[in-house]
């Protein structure tokens, strides 16, 4: 078999010789783990590039990772942009095109750790924001690095209200330009990446005033470092953030503008635009400058957030295999700490919640490919469900990614506190997407908006009513109001528990709407009704958005009855998805009698039941998502299972251990002898 | 008023002006802030005494908090060995007793980045497990620093399973000796602080072999380094165990032995000893020698772990009444964002706990003092009560001030990912806790012990069953079927709610020995059943520890009757916690019909109601931790809430930005001009 031969690329010794207790793993799986892999790359041929592109950057010894755990924030910076450096000449040698699946690849082979990656989000809002005379103008300056971009959005003062960012683009008639200005200290943009010591271009988010009116949020192409000598620009105050709890590769920064004159040309006029005169024009909705965000907030998902959890899930299961502890009965050996039944509780919702993620973040990229072209295309029927479902999309795949990768690591007990293991690394990584691209509990709230306007829509006769948009279809189905299930196999039956969840979330959006409604016969306004909801709001949303992870996985499941051994494992992670779910929220579940007492204590049964099968598939189910051990750079998740051996002579190179201690002659020594002196 | 003066002391120019939007949260309050101050610092003059060591500090130039925000991993280390350098002569000078307040209010005001804190661990280990020539001899020389000690008692390949641990002593008659060795890799000693580049000595927990017979885990006091050198000794092998994800100023660290002699008289024997013939004699039970961890977990609370959520619960909410974020309503200025509800849903149940935990730790502490002495005589009638309380105090503490924390950190944003915000590192050092001393998952076991224990007990008739002990009595109390709350305003008594718990409690402690009976019944012998049911026993352990938090908290507000602003403040608290759990864990309250959906609306009312009734006194209920401002070391968090005057001017001393960008030379500039040599 070629595959682990590819995932065992640390090339130490050890890696020649199989743990045993990994290796029984192994042993007779119930199904085929290259077809899963295949499965989850989209295609055999998308493998073999993507193993292609991994051992053409593992075999150059240029790139290195393994010392990464002891880089300093400044070492970080420089290694991310050294492998950028040589991924660009790596590519052009190579011929790679921009647009290929090869970059993706690097990335993935290298964890992120390549430099600039702001010129993406930027190519992506020139596309979406740009006319077609300025994307053929930028385009090719940033595809050929003659210009180093960042998105130049949030500010000091503002993030996700986007409304209140006080930036100012006035246009000036007599010159034809744009004076770009920071009015105030909270004006001060704040976080770009790449901005704080690399970039040479701003796309800068600011409120257009022409002619006296302001237009709201708009796009401006903004020089900020000569590209002589890479000083700021006249009017510029740059500089970066300072460190942060994760991403300390990347440089984000800040940047004041003191009237920097642009072009008129340098505003994205896609959806708006400004004549010389100063005569203002739209072309799309108040919201269409939004569309940059919301496709930078669709392509993390599969790239950047999800990853973690699912090297969370290898590594922690993976260690879980080799770590023992205590003895099940007096006369065994100590236990695989896997087989305990707590361990279980705490990783196979992880796994179970990688996959369904995955799928989720499939469906939404699938949508959002389908739909992209028609909006801007300026047909917008489709922008209100795209922008749902990413925004819901983006809040749920982020918040269980962090969760699930702090309680991965969690489960590794004091070695997932070493950064050795790989897992601070995950987790501090992708606790920031649950802030950044949209606060979540914002973004949940627009989800709310979404689901409260849809239910009053179902809520009209059949007749009078406008078609729901697809993901909140079940807000107009007929509703049960009992669970059928009899006995805990029941809860094993996919329509029976997407059949739950619906009942659940609709019951919530319904006594969000009600409550709503109280406070609004008792004297409320809409806009005070809506404030004093907010918190059953955010709970109403995510019910939604739970239905439709369980909703997406049960479907992909469905879809793969050729794979019949695949199928089964992975409806096993389906239903225990549905099941956590179910009981670590059952108090929605019965508090209107939907599920009884009895009928909770089913669902325990069956998911403890799930936890026993998945048992002896989960090394495999990891190893599906083909995770080199390079990429992994944990010295408790290498697929050989080696860790205690890599623990150590890891820890070995650490400069505390090859360097002189300069403390001792400081304060050691001088300490270890004052009491001489007080004799 | 010379508290608020107190608190501001970073110096800068900022300081003087207060910020409006914090300083009208502080008009008008409606209880004595400097009053609650005393209270929790347990007197007023502790309050003066804390604030005179603070003002000792803060004015020594020698100590500087503020840049280590930037410090590398080394650099950490550095800083606390010369901060406890300092400190020691600082003390000496000024004649500190080494068992007095002001090494506690030193470590406060340092923020815990003083090195060597292994010390007063090894110490309190000496006391508990050593007898008293043994004190008399180590005491003095760890006092005075003649030697550096550390308590190695992890290993590579167990943590808390003890009876794991793979270190032998075997004592050899011969020459009155024990032979101390690490006989495979994972028998390496790891994770001990301050051993990693710095302890002399390490008190070492070894399998005693004597007579051929294993004893189980002892004490062995074990020089390591030279005190001449600081070389490893012979059969030393020593070193760091590389960066972690926190805690970085300790230089956690490894150590293998290879058949290291040590004299008879250094295994410590307060509750057990080996004859100069190798006959081994017990005076203590087979746990006693737990009583060295047991000492350390209740010791940790209040000054390790605690802090953490109450620091973070400062920060957040102090950045919250700054930061304005979205009007409520088209005509109003942008709300702060403490006005918004979700979120204080987010910060208030956090500033709860803090206030709970804080109670609760003060109990813990007490009833920890009651006993010891009792224990360390050797009479160990209290031991299990202490050892449940104890641990479920050490388990539930670290988690909910781990989860509160990281929910803070969240609730700022961006702003709460940078470090100097301060939050990271408050994050990442409390998440430690709950993997150190006693993996939680493996303490709530433990307290399931107790409870299922204690249950069976509590099914015996009065006459025949043992008195339960106090914190497990609701086990045999009259137990109602259904919540008698008719409207939201009863579930604010707290009889009521704390019934609520302990019925809670019971059940799922009675559901749990029911399960374990039923697969008894079906054939399974108990250590079986208890490995299939011990999710179940962690939810039950769970919950018992609600309970007390509750409890706890009910009595210390009662207590509280001459001072009745604050008591009534607090009571809010206490009603919030109790009800937030209720919530949180509605299934638990609604899988028996305890409480009706009906109910849990009116708790969902009543909770909503205290939101707004705690909002007005926010801010004051965390001025009254009176954390100075050095010791929050936090650009969001600080007294006069001038946020991003402090964020902008702490970014611009980041060497990012005071260092020249080696990168630009290397990689920028011949990327930016690559494509000329293309032309």
């Amino acid at each position: 078999m070629s595959s682990p031969v590819h995932r065992v690329s640390l090339g130490d010794t050890w890696s020649l010789r199989m743990n045993p207790d990994i290796e029984s793993e192994r042993r007779a799986p119930s199904f085929d783990v290259e077809r899963l892999t295949n499965i989850l790359d989209r295609g055999a041929q998308n493998t073999a590039l993507r193993r292609k592109v991994e051992s053409i950057i593992y075999s150059d010894p240029v790139f290195n990772l393994q010392s990464s755990h002891f880089m300093t924030h400044s070492e970080h910076y420089e290694a991310a942009l050294h492998n950028r450096f040589h991924v660009q000449k790596l590519a052009q040698h190579l011929g790679w095109q921009e647009d290929g699946s090869e970059f993706n690849y690097v990335n993935r082979a290298l964890s992120g750790a390549v430099g600039l990656g702001l010129q993406s989000i930027f190519i992506n809002t020139l596309k979406s924001l740009g006319s077609e005379e300025q994307i053929a103008k930028w385009g090719p300056l940033c595809k050929t690095f003659q210009i180093i971009t960042t998105y130049a959005q949030t500010e000091l003062g503002h993030g996700t209200y986007l409304r209140g960012l006080e930036t100012e683009a006035t246009y000036d008639p007599a010159t034809q330009e744009f004076v770009i200005h920071s009015p105030t200290m909270t004006a001060t943009k704040w976080w770009p990446g790449d901005l704080g010591r690399t970039a040479t271009h701003a796309l800068v988010l600011a409120q257009l005033i022409c002619s006296g009116a302001r237009q709201g949020m708009h796009g401006f192409i903004v020089p900020i470092r000569s590209l002589q000598d890479h000083s700021p620009l006249p009017g510029i105050t740059t500089g970066d953030i300072g460190p942060k709890m994760g991403i300390n590769h990347v440089d984000n920064g800040f940047l004041q503008l003191h009237h920097v004159r642009v072009p008129r040309e340098n505003m994205l006029s896609r959806f708006a635009e400004v004549l010389p005169d100063g005569t203002y024009i739209r072309h799309g909705t108040t919201q269409s400058n939004y569309l940059g965000m919301l496709v930078t907030r669709v392509k993390l998902l599969l790239d950047g957030i999800l990853p973690n959890l699912q090297k969370a899930c290898v590594i922690s299961l993976r260690y879980s295999v080799i770590r023992r502890q205590s003895r099940l009965r007096p006369s065994d050996p100590e236990a695989k700490i896997l087989d305990h039944q707590t361990q279980q509780q705490k990783l196979f919702p992880q796994l179970a919640m990688s996959y369904a993620l995955y799928f989720l973040a499939i469906s939404l990229t699938e949508f959002f490919q389908q739909s992209y072209d028609t909006v801007l295309n300026k047909d917008f029927t489709l922008l209100p469900e795209l922008h749902a479902l990413s925004t819901a999309g983006k809040a749920t795949i982020s918040d269980f990614c962090t969760q699930g990768a702090e309680q991965c690591r969690r489960a590794c007990g004091g070695h997932g506190y070493s950064k050795m293991s790989g897992l601070p690394t995950l987790v501090t990584q992708v606790t920031a997407s649950c802030t950044y691209e949209g606060e979540n509990t914002v973004l949940y709230l627009q989800v709310a908006r979404f689901l409260a306007k849809n239910y009053l829509q179902a809520q009209l006769s059949p007749t009078k009513r406008k078609p729901l948009p697809q993901s909140v279809a079940y807000l107009a189905m007929p509703d049960q109001s009992r669970c059928p299930a009899q006995m805990a196999a029941d809860f094993l039956l996919p329509e029976l528990y997407v059949t739950a969840w619906a009942h659940v979330a609709t019951r919530l959006i319904k006594d969000a709407a009600q409550r709503m409604q109280t406070l609004i016969q008792s004297g409320a306004d809409q806009q005070e009704a809506w404030n004093q909801t907010t918190i059953i709001q955010v709970q109403a949303a995510k019910a939604h958005c739970y239905y439709i992870i369980v909703k997406t996985f049960k479907e992909a499941v469905e879809k793969l009855d050729r794979e019949p051994a695949i199928q089964k494992v992975l409806k096993r992670l389906c239903d225990l998805c549905a099941l956590h779910g179910i009981l670590t929220n059952s108090g929605d579940f019965l508090h209107d009698g939907y599920l009884s007492g009895a009928q909770a204590d089913m669902v325990r049964a069956a998911y403890l039941d799930l936890l026993r099968l998945i048992r002896k598939d989960a090394i495999l189910l990891t190893d599906a998502f083909d995770f080199t051990d390079r990429c992994l750079n944990s010295a408790l998740g290498c697929y050989d299972g080696n860790v205690y051996e890599r623990l150590f002579h890891w820890a070995q190179t650490s400069p505390a251990n090859t360097q002189k201690n300069p403390a001792y002659e400081k304060y050691i020594r001088p300490l270890l002898q004052s009491w001489r002196a007080k004799l």
